[in-house]
């Protein structure tokens, strides 16, 4: 991160904070919410701009109060050191602050045990669960959000474009992965991988080559691969064959924000029919891009690009073959997975800020997966493409 | 993996995973709990040997069955196929299988959303924290777990032993980090990064040199880092100087079991006064390994490694200086911090099969961090030794 945009982001720091917190006290109005108390670390990023290991309380009518026990170099006007979450409330009786008749914590979220235990400091609350309303709150992000959508954006097509250079023949799909993670990190990457809900995990991304792309996950991704059963998913430790397609599917994450991007390589020339399906997985990519606007309704664009498969006679095997994800995109952000979902049955509509990964992909058997993901986000008048480098199936050449 | 060992593995793994779900049930049987619901990854992986996307229910006095989400490709014979837990009831009944009178569920680690859904399925159930128990059945390895930490500690050491190769004269504390994550991972490293608790985030461990060692951290580790704010901890990006020492500590994650283990270089030579307390931390950690046997408590050993720190006149600069950590040694197993803990008031005393970090470290204003890692498997007699390379404090070349 240049030293400038450091800079230009510590003056916009506070503005933006109070931004998104508005955004989620405008939502805790309508539900007659009167307070939230944040403790989990992508929700503090959200709402205070770091992780801490500590508790942002967030009254609806009143300054959020930071309680912090880690680290101890955190000072400020509404900061109060802590050792245990029980001091919470003393220290907002102390302030003159009401107990919330109605607070809001991170049910799905935060752990049993942890949910319990900060409910019982308001016994005289009703608690409800906040987690739905601060992801609704994140899913249609602030002008800053989308540039640092953009800059992760430009290191994630950075990155991709030296894919090529790092290729030998006779890699392993691993091989080939770890060559790329070290890509992404030298241009910024901070290597974790966030994810909405405690099952899924993935490293950094996924390189699926020939037939792995179509082993069944455990999780919710758009393809699986067998990776090994300590962590199913991805690369399978074996060579890549002449002729077989390959799929990068790196997350992003270069200050924080989840890009996400799918290119497809090839080891020598792949098939006629690679190339075919690749391009009508394009073609899904255009038309969909073409209705995305703000109203446009979830289902709607899933159900356009499951027509264009029917009708090409690839529907058996778009997004997976034995197993067939559900989605053709999902919304991005401090997590791979907000919303909105572009999904059968989904009725939400587009929006102005949102921010989403479109992704149609076709597995070949005995080739390879194909197909496309860029990361988009919604404008007043249509989207505007995050990640733009090349589309085409990029010959790989020892 | 070598193709004999993958073999072994699968020959050994229907006993072994009968031995840990019986370990786990004679420590239900001692709190009346009749069935133990289990959710999450690490768990599954350790009762069922892979992760899947769904639940492996676990009867006192009847085999496990196991409930499939995702993938669908697990067939078996107590294996069934489901599309959401409200379907286990049912299946249990129709397998004759009497509703639990206590039902244990994975507390500290399920969302309140997902503990409540499944509690909600078992009404006429008590339901109490499994965690607890799981945690210590997980704490005793099996002869097979102690195995698989050998062979991580084997690749760990072959990893860091080329170290020096890959540093460069003017390299950024980051930069050096990228180069070592590469060498983990080419040697087998799995990636990820398992924490036990939601709050505690790392990419592949931490790179720290000179002042930055000494940067407090939000969370529970051993030492800090600025890292940034959208995941603090670790390398700062800055270049590494002439005289200052890099420690470097990443989890050995090879084969899901987490090795660790900590080293200390130096751009050219360092101090006289780092090589010193370089040396009382690893004369602290052979004095604790000489008491670590089966009955050794875990305060005594902590106490001990204090009493030598203040008597060299280090108390300020052990395990951080500005924030310290109040630990010297943690249990590693499938997740970076387990049971037992090596810290003050902690009763616990050591038993066979348990495997822990030992990791007495010093900062040094102006010089950086050094002291010592190391993996111990607790044996019969003392302790084995599972990572072996190069202790002393290793001088970087350009």
């Amino acid at each position: 991160m240049s030293m400038y945009f450091q800079n230009y982001l510590i003056k916009m720091v506070q503005p933006e904070l109070i931004k998104r917190r508005d955004k989620i006290r405008w939502l805790m109005d309508q539900q007659n919410i009167d307070a939230a108390l944040i403790a989990c670390n992508i929700n503090l990023l959200y709402t205070y701009g770091q992780i801490i290991s500590g508790y942002l309380y967030l009254p609806l009518n009143s300054p959020a109060r930071i309680f912090v026990k880690r680290p101890n170099n955190i000072k400020g006007e509404f900061v109060f050191s802590i050792r245990k979450p029980e001091q919470i409330v003393e220290i907002l009786q102390e302030q003159g602050l009401p107990m919330p008749q109605k607070l809001m914590l991170e049910a799905d979220e935060l752990t049993f045990t942890e949910y319990t235990r900060l409910a019982n400091l308001f016994p005289e609350s009703e608690v409800v669960n906040g987690t739905p309303i601060i992801r609704q709150a994140r899913s249609i992000k602030t002008p800053l959000e989308i540039e640092m959508f953009r800059r992760s954006g430009i290191a994630h097509d950075k990155a991709y474009s030296q894919i090529p250079s790092v290729y030998r023949s006779g890699m392993t799909d691993r091989e080939f992965s770890i060559e790329i993670e070290r890509l992404m990190r030298l241009e910024g990457n901070l290597g974790v991988f966030r994810v909405f809900g405690q099952s899924m995990e993935i490293f950094m991304g996924s390189v699926l080559s020939g037939d792995n792309a179509a082993y069944p996950s455990p999780f919710d991704f758009a393809l699986g691969g067998q990776g090994n059963s300590n962590l199913p998913g991805g690369a399978n430790n074996k060579p890549m064959q002449e002729g077989n397609t390959v799929m990068v599917d790196m997350g992003g994450n270069f200050n924080g924000y989840m890009s996400d991007m799918s290119r497809v390589f090839s080891i020598g020339k792949t098939t006629e029919e690679a190339y075919a399906a690749h391009q009508l997985c394009i073609d899904i990519q255009n038309e969909v891009i073409n209705l995305a606007k703000p109203g446009a309704v979830c289902e709607d664009l899933y159900n356009t690009a499951i027509e264009m498969v029917k009708k090409a006679g690839y529907a058996d095997k778009f997004m997976g073959i034995h197993q067939q994800a559900r989605f053709i995109g999902h919304g991005v952000g401090l997590e791979i997975n907000e919303m909105p979902v572009i999904a059968p049955r989904m009725k939400q509509e587009l929006e102005p800020g949102m921010v989403f990964a479109l992704e149609p992909k076709i597995v070949l058997p005995g080739v390879g997966p194909v197909g496309i993901e860029n990361t988009w986000a919604v404008t007043a008048e249509g989207v505007d493409k995050l990640t733009n480098c090349e589309e085409s199936i990029i010959e790989l050449q020892a």
